[in-house]
């Protein structure tokens, strides 16, 4: 039997726009197929989580724009577990309301707060440190985050600093570092106390709320307002009315960055937040030319390094071309240089301006 | 009005399968809309030779896989004027079969054998060499060509060569040359009296079917048993049975190198035959940045001398591409350097080969 305390907020509101074509936002990173199991990204989410946790506990947090795609492909979770956003704010005002929402179904809840669009293979390690994570939440006053080794200089994530004096596995953190340059990052590494911040979070409900209560005043007696509401008919009316006077702030700065009872855990797991196409080329698995394919059938010569993707069986005949990403979905194919990969979301912004927002 | 002893026979059994994966064999070349005009290649071949001739004596020559196609597209032309081959024999048998039916509607009859995938912009020079050459073919038991102007020492076609001392519009040939070398085919251009073989042959029916029976003997007799056959019911049982029997020769080896009255035009139009995505792209429109474009909708960056071509309206961003073919339909996509434009038969034949002849 899985523990009736423990509780999860996916985070499957965002677009991932370093995926277009794919990822649109009609139609997010998240819900789908990225690596070309059979599952989407969500998907594989929820059953990650549904390992430690109990899946009618597993809340998802989400637009109204996606209301439908998650009833379709999570067909078990039922409306109670969805959190619609009428208004983006960021991170910080919707798990504050879910937290609140949790707390007054149970309020002996431990919550883990997640990503719905990573990519963790070894499912049995990432549900040990969870676990390692919640015993230490149920015993202390603690706002805790799951750090990943960083593996490179990565000047796109933000990094941890922990007590290095300290030999247990949880460890205080001393600061977060949002997005260094590259020399900067560098020294965090050869220092060996900083971790990758994923965005994984887990607490009680009771210190969330409190740390909330205490770090953001406004914000909490803004939802502390719905507490009656919450859980019944009336919620709808009040969120609608009330959400969009949210702060637009997300849960790093709100919380992780003025509390001091911020601890760490380093996972014993490999991670990658599919970030972009190139992230996504590292994890999936590649042909004798070192082109990773998902969906097409390929006659490649000349041509390695390549991340291409397709509807499903298409013939993809390609020559003379190394590292591109190539995309093709029925109304847009894109040819675009891996190194580049950043610069996606500029392009996505031109088509947009030149043929239209649907291609967004 | 147009004169009614003008013929053509428009050929339209061929596949183009350098034009793949576009040009297939269910659906070749002539029927498609290359240059994304509206039209496709046979309604313009057969829209062009319509100035001169009349409409219904155009006779299209083409495959029984293509009747349905030819029908579609030329929905003016009769079941009369539809040759079919029910096999494939190179030019020569099918070009002395229609011949033969022509002769016996109308022994007058002055014919223009011609491609029907070709491009031919100026279309009243067209029609005014074939005028000339009509008429001297009404006086003279001739075999003529009509010549194209070379502008380069291409070694993909056949050349003619024709009498220098003559000052007249019409000269005599003095020999076909088929595919010469480079330096062969330098030599040609520097001696000023060597024509490409664009394939278009204009005589009367009289001195051609007098050509067959003097150099062709045995295909000649084979097809003469049918004349009492022609025109009527009885013609599809006779060709069915003896058609398979010709030969498989073309008309320029049949006729044309051993002919004594072997007469050449040179075209005072442009011409292409486009034979390749390459010589395609010469003749389009360009955009900015010289790519040309074809149904697409493009987002170019750090892209020139780009030929892409896609179904109507689909959006194309490519970056950092110099000179590739770029095609995209439904379940193919094709990303090929242009300077290998020659080798895309081998490529269809390994796609044939690896996904399935359906593919071709």
């Amino acid at each position: 039997m899985k523990n009736k305390n423990y509780y999860a907020i996916l985070m499957a509101g965002g677009v991932g726009s370093r995926f277009w074509p794919i990822s649109t936002q009609d139609f997010p990173k998240q819900f789908h197929d990225m690596l070309g199991t059979g599952d989407t990204l969500i998907q594989k989410t929820f059953q990650r989580l549904s390992l430690l946790i109990p899946k009618e506990n597993i809340f998802i947090l989400t637009n109204e724009l996606y209301n439908d795609l998650v009833f379709e492909q999570l067909p078990e979770v039922t409306k109670r577990q969805v959190v619609l956003e009428p208004a983006m704010r960021n991170t910080a005002p919707c798990i504050l309301y879910a937290s609140l929402k949790i707390q007054k179904e149970n309020p002996d809840a431990l919550i883990i707060v997640a990503p719905s669009d990573h990519w963790i293979e070894d499912e049995a390690t990432f549900s040990k440190n969870v676990q390692q994570a919640f015993d230490f939440c149920s015993q202390n006053n603690a706002l805790m985050t799951l750090g990943i080794q960083p593996t490179f200089p990565n000047t796109g994530y933000g990094y941890i600093e922990f007590d290095k004096t300290s030999a247990k596995a949880i460890k205080s953190v001393h600061q977060f570092r949002e997005k260094p340059d590259y020399e900067t990052a560098k020294q965090f590494i050869d220092q060996g106390n900083f971790l990758w911040n994923a965005g994984i979070f887990m607490w009680s409900v009771k210190s969330v709320v409190q740390a909330f209560q205490n770090n953001q005043p406004k914000l909490f007696s803004l939802f502390e307002k719905g507490i009656s509401a919450y859980n019944t008919h009336s919620e709808e009316a009040f969120i609608k009315e009330n959400y969009p006077k949210a702060e637009n702030v997300s849960v790093d700065y709100a919380l992780m960055e003025t509390s001091k009872n911020v601890y760490v855990i380093a996972a014993e797991f490999d991670w990658n937040d599919l970030g972009t196409w190139g992230s996504l080329y590292d994890k999936l698995n590649k042909d004798s030319n070192e082109n990773a394919v998902v969906n097409a059938r390929t006659l490649a010569e000349d041509a390695s390094g390549n991340m291409i993707r397709t509807k499903k069986d298409k013939i993809v005949v390609v020559d003379g071309l190394q590292d591109y990403i190539i995309v093709d979905k029925e109304d847009i194919l894109l040819i675009y240089p891996k190194t580049k990969e950043q610069d996606i979301k500029k392009v996505l912004q031109k088509v947009k301006d030149k043929f239209g927002v649907q291609y967004g």
